[in-house]
């Protein structure tokens, strides 16, 4: 069962993992990072204690804790109770949202067990923006992809911004990184029995026959778009019918179509 | 043949169309706002340059005026270059885009006369956050949305934010107010032949039997979604469907599912 504590001192050392946010948490996954996960308002926050993430402790206004209390009731979680104001001086800016909660970090996942039984994967490339990774999480969740591959040059799903955006779903839908050689590590997933479609713009009309199929969907950044090399490494080039004259759409955007397409028969 | 014009001090009034942003700016299409259609960057100032809205002046570093030479040779408009200093003072802010276009608000188009040509609209109804509704033009341009309805409480798709998200394509995508009473002005559509089709969550799985039709989508804002009065006044429920458990999707992004599983088939 959760304690509730009510703390009214900012230098309290239990706030130790909450303090000055914006710059101790800049970059929590490279070396000298926290590491830690941060979520941020009720419904993430809700999310974070669902997950199989190892929640360290909570800390919000009275009314937000209070509003958490059953999801708090069977955990063993320290929730800290403090004020607006108290918590603008621990983490160095005003929060909202009135809630945060910290976790550890999960043992990451293995792309290999993923890849044996995902029906649809997406599989990133560069998708290097938080807001944007964490979009697409968001949308892999709400239109039943099974998990995210990370290639290389992608940004941390688990950032603080990561988690916001996603709505939390960064810790619902699993995520493996693929290792190197790039794209050569791409041939996992095809001795999954996966098709591995790369969505490119000149690529064929979705879903360009992929429905029921299983899919890695392989997704570039908004602009650059995908590598050569991740596109010599594909099956097949699918892509979304776009107007004359429109650059293309945002990633995660492009990747909801693509997911609709592909994953909607498959929920 | 635009003349550029260099200019020192902040207090010029020749930059008045720009002066105090945050504030001046906030509320463009409400009595005593300025209802000037203001551009940010090079790609949306040259969209602006395309569109039939009457450009006032353009406000840049001289980088990007240059940029811009192509654009404005053919235009009769001032360009006035400044260092990014003058730019930040007369703005207040610092702008990373280097570059302003000012505009006056063109005259509103005929929602009848969309209607009557349209192949796929979109209609929003309480769509009110800038960013959303920006997003939703740009997903409209890039998936072959013909125009797009602002039934009631929907933001002003002129607001600086809205044209900045929307990459200027608020500029390109015709659009309309449709009148009170609503929804009964729905029927207006329907008269010209398309079917009103409602995004909810429980409608049938699109493309529901609409790819080819001539299509009004009717999209509600997230989180409350379309009222029950608009619901009803439609002719077809779709849906998106969603993995359990999961909040609905983002309203531009589930505008770009609905967009791409109805419109593809026009483009």
């Amino acid at each position: 069962m959760a304690i509730i504590t009510t703390v009214d001192d900012p230098a309290d050392p239990r706030l130790d993992d909450y303090r000055d946010l914006t710059t101790a948490d800049r970059r929590p996954d490279r070396p000298g990072g926290r590491g830690l996960v941060i979520a941020e308002g009720v419904v993430v926050v809700r999310r974070l204690l669902e997950s199989p993430y190892p929640v360290r402790s909570l800390l919000g206004v009275p009314r937000r804790i209070e509003e958490l209390s059953v999801d708090l009731a069977p955990l063993d979680v320290p929730a800290y109770a403090a004020s607006a104001d108290t918590m603008a001086t621990t983490v160095g800016f005003h929060l909202n949202r009135g809630v945060l909660a910290v976790a550890d970090r999960a043992a990451p996942v293995d792309a290999a067990s993923l890849a044996r039984t995902a029906r649809v994967l997406a599989v990133c490339e560069g998708v290097n923006d938080h807001e944007n990774l964490g979009s697409l999480f968001r949308n892999a969740a709400a239109l039943g992809v099974d998990g995210i591959l990370l290639g290389p040059r992608c940004a941390d799903p688990l950032y603080r911004r990561s988690v916001r955006v996603s709505m939390g779903h960064v810790l619902r839908v699993p995520f493996a990184h693929l290792d190197e050689p790039w794209p050569d590590s791409l041939d996992l997933l095809r001795e999954s029995g996966l098709t591995v479609a790369a969505l490119t713009p000149s690529g064929t009309p979705l879903p360009a026959g992929l429905a029921g199929s299983r899919v890695a969907l392989l997704l570039g950044a908004e602009g650059p778009g995908l590598t050569d090399a991740a596109l010599a490494a594909a099956d097949v080039r699918v892509g979304i019918p776009m107007a004359p004259g429109v650059d293309s759409l945002n990633v995660a955007t492009a990747a909801a179509v693509a997911f609709h397409a592909v994953a909607a028969s498959v929920l």
